[in-house]
């Protein structure tokens, strides 16, 4: 035990100075709620309505925050099917553990399916892929010191995981847990936004850069990763009656200010992201001894909260 | 479009020379099914009965093989409170999302608990920590040659995710998916095995060297997964309604041999293993045309089959 001890009173050492002269009380580093209880209003930022999906499942909300800077033609044509009510009806039809939850009309699973699919509307039924974009200095990237395991570089770009390579100069966002993406047959243009499908595993990363990417669930994670598994052949639920119905998905634009969801994203250029991304990397307190030294790009939350009723 | 498929085409070529001389027909890695339907059965080891426990929920059963060689007084304790019945009864309490799924005696989540703790037998109710282990070169040990983003050194140690520091001389095993840990209080000493999780989300690698592992669900994860998430303080269940009560825990060598699971695993050492993980690493076909290049530990999947019923 004593190997032990002194091995964890040397790495404390190693971070602060103050814990080898105290070493009853090591150094902590600050907790979350510590950290964004003295972050500024400026720091948070209301997503834009037109950027804001609200879909309604038998189990609660889900909020998804659109990502146009980075898929513009995907994002504007799932704006159009929320318009016209597309999704309304639509179907969770795939929970693959440790994968995806995905969600759209489950005609498409079925044999000699193109006859009972729901009409795309106003909606185009392809898309050019959009998987990445080009790099451009200009756009908002705080990059993420630690660097990254698959990319050249990652951070995060208008609340966003993101990764980009000025060599071959490109960007695109990172499959992390919670990310939202299109769901597509082989042929790369086959992808519209009719189905969708939500990060619940290991951040599969291989998928960066061969499919699209177009935002994030802000809140209500929980109803798409506690489903049941599907137990047909990748995650698909092998019986109609297990399908989630889709009460309705909602731009939060098109919604009554009065049924708008009212949330904040704790913006990621932000001295007190940077804080809360510190104070993970080097996570020490009463619990962790061994601080990791490194934070990986998916294993960072951004903090999203209810903004005061007052607008 | 054009510069897209370039690009495609000048990364295949990197990988295989037959590419560029069949555009038409990209080279693409093998499947999965592939290359398990051409295993050896030398491949493959069965876990030993003192190393499996049988964890029976409503929702089916889940195993688990524990890690003696890294957790040995965990490991031993966990497998007298199996054998004597200790986890009947208790509950799946918490179920924190993108993190873990907890069980173990309530009585811990009330208050005034300590009267109504369920006696441990036999068991250990404190232990050494054990988080690592001395380094040891003779040890089984297969090297993940894309090293990782948080230790020296990365692989596989008799079918478990592991990490190395030379420097320091220790191993210990990785928080990935589906690994399963001893829940403790803040002292150290206080973890028995009365308390275990196992891991459902993003791995939370930063616990590595901060808590023991024991071992490895090898199948029914999706019971543990797929389950509602609690929505109390770090996820635990608020009700006692919502608790799942756990019908069984049995060490596979205390039931009859008609009653054991009858499962394989393929060997981390082997040759299809290797394969399995570059073809994951450099991953290339109809679908996925950029391959990532790399593989981080938490990311590769260890196969498990039924084996045929025949012993």
């Amino acid at each position: 035990m004593l190997l032990r001890r002194c091995l964890v009173v040397a790495l404390a050492v190693t971070l602060s100075a103050s814990a080898a002269a105290d070493e009853a009380k090591p150094a902590h580093t600050p907790s979350p709620k510590e950290l964004l209880a003295k972050s500024q209003p400026r720091e948070w930022r209301t997503p834009d309505p037109k950027d804001l999906l609200v879909m309604e499942l038998p189990q609660g909300r889900v909020l998804i925050e659109l990502a146009p800077d980075f898929t513009p033609l995907h994002v504007a044509n799932i704006r159009t099917m929320a318009h016209e009510h597309y999704y309304d009806g639509l179907v969770i039809e795939r929970v693959h553990d440790n994968f995806v939850t995905q969600w759209g009309d489950a005609a498409n699973e079925d044999e000699s399916h193109a006859s009972k699919l729901k009409p795309l509307g106003s909606a185009k039924d392809r898309l050019p892929p959009e998987y990445t974009r080009p790099y451009d200095a200009k756009l908002p990237f705080t990059i993420l010191k630690d660097g990254d395991f698959y990319a050249p570089e990652v951070g995060f770009s208008e609340g966003f995981p993101a990764a980009r390579d000025k060599a071959n100069q490109q960007e695109w966002l990172t499959h992390c847990y919670g990310m939202v993406g299109v769901g597509r047959d082989i042929d790369p243009e086959t992808g519209s936004g009719s189905e969708l499908y939500a990060v619940i595993g290991q951040a599969p990363r291989a998928l960066d850069r061969n499919i699209a990417l177009v935002g994030r669930v802000l809140q209500g994670m929980e109803f798409l990763s506690g489903l049941p598994r599907g137990t047909g052949p990748l995650g698909f639920y092998e019986k109609p009656e297990q399908r989630i119905a889709i009460r309705s998905v909602r731009l939060a634009a098109d919604l009554p200010a009065s049924q708008r969801p009212n949330v904040e994203v704790l913006r990621t250029d932000s001295v007190t992201f940077t804080a809360l991304v510190d104070a993970k990397r080097n996570r020490l307190d009463d619990f962790y001894r061994i601080p990791a030294g490194k934070v990986d790009v998916c294993s960072v939350s951004i903090p999203v909260r209810d903004a005061k009723p007052s607008r």
